[in-house]
């Protein structure tokens, strides 16, 4: 299977919606049993054999002898998605599986990463991880799919793989511009998000004069400034206020109540809190000077997690010069996988760094490169393993 | 009539409302039956003649000889409103005709200035002044309560009345902050109002490193600040970004496109047009220093409105010196009239500033201070205009 093959079979994959003409493919949908009929044909036509545990993971094995390398990626998709988020890997897997037939590999395709369908993520790597999902919801659609729910825990592969690897579209601009095809993952950000709540006071936008007045939006606006400047100051940091509910929104009146999202990331979880402590500061100040009050909800403290030292050396020899060591600034099933197992990660060059849109795209040379890696990786991984 | 019946009758017209619990009554709304039976009861009762326009004003005649004085306001609400906004000024032209029945005064209880129903204000005061809103569902309205719109031309009054006088509540903080009952109004302030939409690049809150961004939202939020900031600057002047319009709106992707609301008044209009011309100058430089592009969407250009320099004049000499000369931040009925007929405004102390809310109020004191001063410019129009 050659670049082509590969981003040929994504794109097939990506005309399985729950919606025509977009890709939207959640959790163990409708059309995730035509993806699952089809890779498997793909799977088995590689030489594996193939299962569909009680997650919903399509798994394939081939090779014997030593505990295999687990390589994988998410098969559900954002609403209006493009071809390559998860599937990649996925598809990845299988063309490493026909580059190195007798390497024991076992290919893992999971169900869910987005969390689209019921808000949580991850239900696939989690409970190959060996932490499963269990809401009520989702063993529901378990269920429903015609999976045993009860059968959950035999899904868990911690203790019998030797690691995991996974092949990812970057989703971002990083090696678009620096005009390298691939990236070696060192880790994947901690993530602080929280709601910062303003209160000021509704009023009529014509009758209050502006020493009167106190204004949510104004007060909000103030310390989205302030996010970024810290964010900029912060090397390696983001820090993003993305959505906001203003109460009552109107053009004639001065807002109320402002709801702030926040959303921090860092490689370093002392550093991101360190930044949070000082974005927490700076909205008090803008609020007591204003004559506000500011409430904080957290929502997701998540720790960063590193990739397996040993499995990112190899990665990174097997792609060197071409792969630049960098942070992955979204979460991946490698991030769960690395709860238990030893993890690697590789990223492929998102062109404009478009993700998460159907603009999305990955270069046919940039999919050989990493497929020339991988086969690198496996001959090397063989040596230390065996 | 005293000050506590004039408070108790705003009180009992605001039991009817489209919405059970609270007070909602847009125009010619089913409710609004109930409110023209009983106030052409208190009409009839204060000895006038009571006739409804085709645009569904409710007009009691009392006196005879030279052409009368019109006082009123308007019977229609906001959602959710309090009891005087509007009401207020009607009850307060039938006390007034109770305490000089023989004075030629038209009470004008106007069906619409909030332009709730059909996002179209002044309704009522328009067809008086003899410019009719002629839209299709507003006629429709009009139909189905029983009228005629091929009556609408009768109703204007402009060149039968002498002056219309408008008693209202401030609906703002400033007499309340002064301690003073009462606000002679000079003029109306003029309103600009515009969307400013800010566009730039949506993406990934995790793998879009901060100097990679356009970020729509970042942009808006120091936009908001120089709105303020220029603002502070302008003595009287008062701008608002009330409304924001984010997309996608999303905790955990970058502001793609920003629509954000601005309203800038002021009595003088060249003060107001300088400090719009600034705050698009503004928008330009801080959207071409962040790689957005802005756009501008004018929405309403309306000048300021002056009272009428002699019924003005009259106002303060009866209202000194409990009352503040001041100008109106709102538009109001007063404003429409004021393009045929000389007018003249007396505002209300709105304790906290309150209104277009269920606690919206009036002190008793201010309301008896009104009617006093009411009384005096009847018998100072008298002598002036006999």
């Amino acid at each position: 299977m050659d670049a082509n093959e590969i981003i040929r079979r994504c794109r097939v994959l990506a005309e399985f919606s729950e919606e025509p003409g977009v890709t939207n493919r959640t959790f163990l949908s409708p059309p995730m049993r035509e993806v699952h009929k089809l890779v498997r044909q793909w799977m088995e036509a590689a030489g594996m054999s193939v299962d569909l545990d009680a997650a919903g993971n399509l798994r394939g094995m081939s090779g014997s002898g030593r505990r295999p390398l687990m390589i994988g990626s998410h098969l559900d998709t954002v609403p209006h998605a493009g071809a390559f988020d998860g599937i990649l890997g996925v598809i990845m897997g299988i063309a490493l599986v026909e580059a190195r037939p007798n390497a024991p590999i076992e290919v893992a395709a999971f169900s869910d990463e987005e969390g689209v369908r019921f808000g949580i993520p991850f239900i696939g790597s989690r409970a190959v991880a060996g932490t499963p999902v269990m809401d009520a919801p989702v063993l529901e659609a378990i269920r429903e799919y015609g999976l045993d729910p009860a059968e959950l825990n035999y899904a868990c592969a911690a203790d019998c793989i030797a690691g995991y690897l996974e092949f990812h579209i970057e989703q971002g601009p990083v090696l678009d511009e620096l005009g390298l095809p691939l990236g070696v993952v060192e880790s994947i950000v901690g993530i602080t998000r929280m709601q910062v709540i303003f209160h000021g006071r509704a009023n009529h936008a014509g009758t209050t004069p502006m020493n009167a007045r106190r204004d949510a939006l104004a007060g909000a606006a103030e310390w989205i400034a302030a996010v970024e400047c810290e964010a900029r100051q912060s090397a390696g940091l983001v820090a993003t206020v993305g959505q906001l509910q203003i109460e009552p929104n109107a053009s004639n009146a001065i807002a109320g109540t402002v709801r702030a999202s926040l959303d921090v990331r860092h490689a370093s979880d002392r550093m991101r809190e360190r930044v949070v402590e000082n974005l927490c500061s700076a909205a008090k100040g803008i609020a007591a000077r204003r004559g506000l009050t500011v409430e904080f909800v957290p929502l997701l403290e998540q720790p960063a997690v590193s990739m397996d030292r040993e499995m990112t050396r190899v990665l990174k020899r097997a792609a060197a010069p071409a792969a630049h060591c960098m942070v992955s600034g979204a979460g991946h099933d490698a991030m769960i996988m690395a709860e238990r197992i030893p993890v690697g990660m590789l990223f492929l060059r998102s062109p404009g760094g478009i993700s998460h849109h159907p603009d999305e795209t990955v270069l046919a040379e940039d999919v050989a490169a990493a497929l020339e890696v991988g086969v690198r990786f496996l001959d090397e991984w063989e040596k230390l393993d065996g």
